[in-house]
């Protein structure tokens, strides 16, 4: 049996209508690539992303900060609540073959440091500008160039 | 959308021959009564019951101790490398709306323990005879008092 | 650089006078012995093991489940909140070279499983009855047997 | 009882000796300043700041990302091996009132940002430019700034 490769999303909880259309097509990309989709299993960033990946036939799961399941968006099929707040940041990174970071604040600053320090790959679309994290043209460019 | 619950099978990472087929038996009822199955991931109990859970059309979660998700047997179709060791365990029980314990050691017991402590139900089939443990008579049986 | 052993005294956060007690004989007897003493930092058998430990002129740790250091009880030296909520008892246990359970509920059982599955020795006061935990006479035969 | 402040001193576990001369400033002021300080418990930038805190009497604690005490350099007073790897970098951050990065690779970044996410200050000390990264003249000015 071969696993399916496993792309993780990562952007802020809340964003504009710009970014979570480009986290759609980073979503519906990785699903359309035949990989899973793991994330924060939250909104904004998180959610958008779950939503294209599911439009597309995807699997998505979340890692949760709190312990209530119920608190995971709609599209994520697998829902995970670890009761560890941003540590869980840690564990996305753990899941991920790569990262696809999508705009985002601090804590996904600490999710590509987190990548870069445990060698993951990492691909970012209008995030932060830093040695080691390769900046994509567009949503599909992102995820061929994660999965490369 | 109402999400599937979720049930933990614990136990031991080697186990006999009748220990796995009452583990196959549980995977196998965890899935026809509708909820996904989450457990360490690993073999023994864990591959038996993620087995019996793929045969009935189930899916499986392993959260991993380890940081490489080949770790996981056959049968778990969304493998989470958690990098914490058994610190993996409190995460096996918080994903879980109930637990059915199979057999098992300490590892198993401190998976009992955290669920008893943070009020998630224990059903228990051959397993550490405990205050708060409900003592099943067969896979049926844990499953649906793990679910009633 | 020799560094001075680490005992770990567990057990539950409310207790009687007679457990205190025996706390309190526990953390002092670790302290007279030339060891540190961790646990979980809160009240109960925690804060009683501290005062005794601190009356006996030793260092207290305390690892709590939350993020406020202001939880500590008052005997603890080095408060680390660490936001873990449960999961800090997997910590407390490999924080030590041993662990003593006075009385103890759900958590403290956690915590001798964890111990126990990781090879950590376990002695214990009017605690569980488990394969493994070595039952002493009192706080002085508790902590000989935990650093013998 | 009043706790003495916590801060954490972060950086590199390879350093060259300016920046290990710096952190030994920066460990000084820390223990001068009355506060105690928290750091990873490794080599380079984290023994520089241990040893400078010890030199001028103060306490260190070391939250190790192993399971081996023995892997804390010779200045950390409280070693504490959690086990969790790099996750351990968020229970750094959430012991410290304050953090001063000196210098530092990836690792540090996740410290950066996972203190900036949680509204912990940040002062740097020839660290990642950022915002919410407050610039230190010097050692003494670092810590003067990091608790303010």
């Amino acid at each position: 049996m071969k696993r399916r490769p496993m792309v993780a999303v990562v952007g802020a909880g809340e964003a504009d209508a710009d970014l979570e259309r480009v986290a759609e097509e980073v979503g519906a990309a990785v699903a359309r690539a035949g990989a899973d989709l793991v994330c924060g299993g939250l909104g904004g960033v998180m959610a958008a992303a779950c939503r294209g990946a599911k439009g597309a036939g995807g699997t998505t799961v979340g890692l949760l900060p709190g312990r209530d399941r119920a608190a995971a968006n709609a599209w994520v099929d697998v829902a995970i609540p670890t009761g560890l707040d941003e540590a869980r940041n840690v564990l996305v990174v753990r899941a991920a073959d790569a990262l696809v970071a999508v705009g985002g604040g601090y804590g996904t600053l600490s999710e590509i440091a987190f990548a870069l320090k445990t060698g993951t790959p990492v691909v970012g679309l209008r995030t932060w500008d830093l040695p080691g994290v390769v900046a994509a043209r567009d949503a599909g460019d992102a995820v061929a160039r994660a999965l490369a």
